[in-house]
């Protein structure tokens, strides 16, 4: 018998090219918990339903147990030339118990094997980011709450515009991981329909339960369509836009801790457990991990990218170039997993420098709008004719080089005669944001609430 | 009064090139429809709840009514210098009713502003796609129906495998189609929460009914978090991230019809109505309908792409970046609407050359696994074997240049004298599709259930 | 006579949709000038080999002529029945001179006859933006000239690092616009072969002289393959790539711009001319050229991703799916080119608070590896153990809360007994950017050196 | 000593995360040749300016030879604690040679050393590349003129247009292999630019020779300015882009041996050596390793575009997200390389059916150009002319359901009278083909002589 599972016409072996291009076992090894899942579910499934006999059902169930041993123990001698996972898998089965092995693959085909192993690894990885991205909730909430009254200045463009706070800034985060979250537990109702069955292609002439293959590997229900479900790599994408998406939502943050962190602005440290040195300059503290965060999408949108280009144009049903998959996602996700945990750890490790962030709140005039609202609320001035006003006001100030609250009544009087003394009131930071109640708004009370609000669901969740 | 909103404080105007890059018109004033609504909608609730006069709030929602009639009936001047949709409509209605004009911008930005907008036209288009990809499935699940018995090559590696039936594989792009419709369905789910009343980013301390503007505008809710809400785009990349998947699955398809019309295989046949000729070759029927489909994937991921690269990195909150976000989605979702309905048309149009696609479907030994799975069934051989002796089989009409079912019985039991006769039975193609009864298989029958089950479920739908 | 160019077979018209999708008029019209120029070197040398009377040619080339007024001047009605650029101006010709312009297409195709404009197009707009990057250069080398000493902090990671000249970190920009127009200038070379008299992909049995239009129209050679003539898009990608790069390093310029014009940092101001206010924070000065500028990074590489994935698997020769490189390129090209105006603006408009950068270079240490070289050269200290020590140095003043200079010689023999009083020369930031002569290293005469050098090589290319 | 190099001031160990998502061992371990080469450089000039002492140096240069050989025998235990192949090569330095080790270090940074490394790990991996495009021009070559007569139907839009010669199919990839080649040689030329001596950023107050390293490792001349040295990753993206480019052309071929191989179209045969069988299919013959050179474009041009988005807007000097620059370029240069070797390896292989090929090329009115042609030539008619009545000439013929030639000349006449027996002459595909002598066209003669004027240059560069 040929070394090859399907080598039974061919004549003359692979080129060593062609070998080399076409295996996969260096990366779907990892798919082994999940192929041999799959194969007990098909050989249980066969025998229940007289496909094969209950007894070379058990001897396979046995011999995929052993196996998995085997992996996990570090025993297992993947072979290149036997290709894939499947093979591997199969090969040693025939070692170890001989004929009934080569029952198993009855009414399947390597490419519904692969499209369900493939599906699971993914399912178990969303599981995976899922809590992680949990935990990352879970970090920023708390310090949110911690920091619930914290001012900083509030940016637009990267200028001071209006003083927040370091709570609500962190929450905003917990909102951006709430949808990641919901993105790939859409994907993973999406994807979870069992392509055990299909076949190559055609579906098959046996008489199969799709439905309790389906029911053993926790999928809601088998595919629809053969040609489908052997050709879809939706999951993968899919799964791949809400990586890339996270990840994004973590690369900003990154870069305001590097913007943060840089002694230029000083606004937060890390400590070591989150920087590096520098070969050179020994006085560095290097945010690497944050640097590295940021870079990772661009990783990962490149194999969202990359996969979205090898499916484009694939007619029906299999071809090769889908085994360009895995690698893609396998190292796309495993880098926001790195990323998310990297970033949760700094969460927990940055340390605010609270009288620095106040001071930078009030400059810049970060309280014009205050002013603005409130020369509408006192006065009933149309917005339009406020903001003009407050224009002034702030040229005024910007003159002399002082703050708003630094101008004198008479001066500002001397743009709008009605402002009266009550105007000072406004002009503060902690007045600013203690204002904002509005839902939403970043006022201490209602981050607060927010934060506890999350904590006590992400509490629930996990419990 | 300066002609520039925000220009109270500035010396001198911007430079020329600044006004080019800048100035965001040509593109968002596609906006204006969703602008004046959330404005209406504004304006209502700082009227209900006193911040602006009823008064006022009347005349405001008069004002844009007649400003959204004149721009319907192309009677309105945008103007470049007012940089924005936002602007040129505040600008006309306040050379229409004076001062209350300038009420309307009283707790909210244009951060907010454009946030919300952008959301509701994402919305509104996310509907049109929904509704374009229901009638591209009523097309295909109409054609499955009225072929679901006509046979045709089933391809893995663009090689003949398997015979499946044209509807069967029709009806793999309904399963695909309808995943496309959920993932646009999840997008609008999550988008759809109010930014508006999260003012530049801090929220603000008017006393707002985010609740009442959010329910005007078909919100589920307000937003929960000012910061985020107005550095939130995380909208347009899960619906370009959903274009991405449905155009790669179009392009697919196109690929089929490109194959399947040229004269070298000739299994399918477009009318004048999709095709084009040839400047210099007369007698071309170029299916250039498909080849657009097949080539605005590049365009919709390159948008996607284009997109995330913008947004990754950014520090929160809004940043001019971001409005980069229009000119791409609209471009990428505009060319999917015309490529599914491109597809649609020619799903309607194409007809297939059943006698042609018969002869193919049963040409490459297609029926080689229908033989394997009979000798499992038959001899219960244990399938790795069946295979071996399939293939053996295979190799035999092939050197005598033959199809299977050419072969002498004597031929076959030369390799495995256990076969009968009995094994002509399953060597053609119609026997072959009529056993493939596993759910999701290929039979006729399944088909046409699966067809019909469709077909219904689209009609309530639209009911 | 149809109004079709190619509908003489054609029963039935195109569907809307067709027509919607296929119609290229509305971008491919700015390839006027170039198709106009390709035709009339069509026609000069269809009439010097005799393939069409002298006289036709003449009036061909009147027409033309004709024609490029009527667009220039506004008077051409484009008209989308006629689909492309190539059809509507022989169409007009038609209505001008009837016949003769009918023999204008004689050996000839749109195939090669768009690759022939579309390059040209694709040349001029090179030549444009490589113009245009010279002024940017010029304008980063004068300010470089005039700011040779002065100190401003150097980053790694954003961190402090060795403090460097402004006037280096502009040269650092010219260096790479160097890169970027040698990039330009190499795709330029590459393109410019001639694919005229290629024909619709087999070449022609007229006899024609290809180098006699090669020549006219400034190309270098012909192209030696037909099939690959008119199949080609390198020059589209590789323009793309070279664009992609280039507007990378105006990203990362802008994002330099961006945290400097920040209050956060205030290292540089711009004017109002290329910052912008804020409809509701009077005081905001956002540097929104900037931010564009870096946004446009995306939609530019979105472009060259999405045109590399519209040219994956094409099988040769032309397919309409090439139809898709047009808009891409002119969008991408067009949005480089305000790029590098806007910033070449923003170079000539930057103020740098030359006081606060070299307070900031003093900061953080900057001067550590001074010392560690110090130590090196003055005691033979193996560099890494100098390394060491400084780190201890800094240890101990970052303890005490001072820069290095402000330790006491005892402080620091505390750590390293052999140190002298001589080691305080080298802990200034004047001291250390002008110690750094080697070859490219940051001294003001190095940098005076660079920019004069580059001034004059700049100044000798526009002579 | 800390087995961190720059752990000196460090109270606290990094993160295990952090540890994980920093270290850089894994892949920039494949520097490990460049790494000691430029060390080695560095070393000799240190000593030859008088920096180190030359028996100092002669240990260094000793140690890293061995060091050499002991990573070249797998007897080098990488290290992940000590991050990178830098840390790793000096910390086994150290050990082997103790202090002097410590010397090796003076005058750089990691920064100038990865940046030296990875430009002549790029710089090695083009010449592989270049080398390798060189074997599979030759065999594109060879086939070529083997089959410069063999006729083949020529496509656009994959509908049959003319006929062409199989060779000057073949012809259009040696041109396309052609301009690879030439933007890889570019690239090389425009990286060869040493970096080494830029220091951290600042260059350094040593008096280094910078040009004496830059002629020991072939770089042309040392780079300019020191901040852009170590800032700089073009070269890594312009080979990128190359890369991506050369790919796009792979999958187009690749795509064109899927469709000739399918048994739908049967124009071309692939051996055992590059095609696979299916594990439930025997009479599959896959052509796997066209399906992966296709799809392997996907990862390529998601790897160009991954790095272009980690570098966008990433501010000077030196980040670490410049760290992920490495692994997407390692494996798409490696995948790359696979693709070129693959391909070289089908082209050798493929076997052309001949007589298939001249029988499709015959179908489709594929000479009715020719017909056009002769009408112009003949008859002086307008090309526009003669082009409708060739259409309405195919249209009689295809509703006759004949080719061109068997319509009678009475049928051509009813269209138009002119028509002459003659006509015939110009209706075989034979014909045509000899027919297209002008320069690149697919005339057998202008074939031969373009595949033996490539043989002769690249025999030539390989000598």
């Amino acid at each position: 018998m040929s070394n090859k599972m399907w080598g039974g016409r061919f004549a003359s072996g692979p080129d060593a090219i062609m070998e080399e291009i076409n295996a996969s076992i260096d990366f779907d090894r990892h798919l082994y918990r999940q192929d041999i899942a799959a194969s007990k579910a098909h050989a249980d499934m066969l025998a229940k339903q007289g496909i094969i006999a209950a007894d070379d059902a058990k001897k396979i169930a046995h011999g995929l147990d052993t196996i998995l041993s085997e992996i996990e123990g570090g025993k297992f001698a993947f072979k290149r030339a036997l290709e894939d996972i499947h093979m591997n898998v199969e090969s040693r089965l025939t070692d170890m118990i001989g004929a009934p092995a080569g029952r198993l693959h009855t009414a399947r085909s390597r490419n519904d094997q692969v499209a369900t192993d493939f599906k699971l690894w993914v399912r178990d990885t969303i599981d995976t980011l899922d809590a992680a991205l949990s935990l990352y909730q879970i970090a920023l909430a708390e310090r949110a709450l911690e920091h619930a009254a914290t001012v900083m200045p509030g940016f637009t463009h990267l200028q001071t515009a209006q003083p927040v706070t370091f709570g609500h800034h962190l929450l905003a985060y917990v909102e951006m991981a709430g949808r990641d979250r919901g993105r790939f537990a859409d994907a993973r109702k999406r994807l979870n329909e069992s392509p055990l069955g299909s076949g190559a292609l055609a579906g098959t002439s046996f008489d199969l339960d799709r439905d309790m293959t389906a029911a053993a590997l926790d999928f809601d229900r088998p595919t629809a369509n053969s040609l489908d479900a052997v050709s879809d790599r939706d999951f993968a994408l899919e799964t791949l836009a809400a990586a890339s998406i996270t990840a994004m939502h973590l690369s900003r943050f990154a870069e305001e801790i590097i913007i943060w962190t840089s002694p230029l602005t000083g606004l937060v440290k890390l400590s070591d457990k989150f920087t590096t040195g520098s070969s050179i300059m020994p006085q560095k503290r290097n945010p690497d991990a944050a640097e590295l965060v940021r870079a990772k999408t661009g990783r990962i949108i490149g194999a969202l990218n990359g996969l979205l280009i090898v499916m484009k144009g694939l007619p029906l049903a299999y071809a090769k170039d889908m085994q360009e998959d895995k690698e893609g996602v396998m190292d796309a996700l495993s880098a926001l997993s790195l990323a998310i945990a990297a970033m949760a750890g700094m969460v927990g490790d940055l340390v605010p420098d609270m009288a620095k962030m106040k001071k930078a709140a009030g400059e810049g005039y970060a309280t014009a709008t205050d002013l603005a609202d409130w020369l509408v609320r006192t006065f009933n001035i149309p917005f339009r004719e406020a903001h003009h006003i407050t224009g002034r006001i702030v040229a005024a100030a910007s003159a002399k080089g002082v703050p708003l609250h630094r101008l004198t009544l008479e001066e500002m009087q001397a743009v709008e005669p009605k402002i009266t003394g009550d105007v000072f009131s406004v002009l503060s930071v902690d007045r600013s944001v203690k204002s904002r109640v509005s839902y939403g708004g970043t006022a201490p009370k209602n981050v607060k609430a927010q934060a506890k609000k999350w904590l006590k669901k992400l509490a629930k969740e996990r419990a």
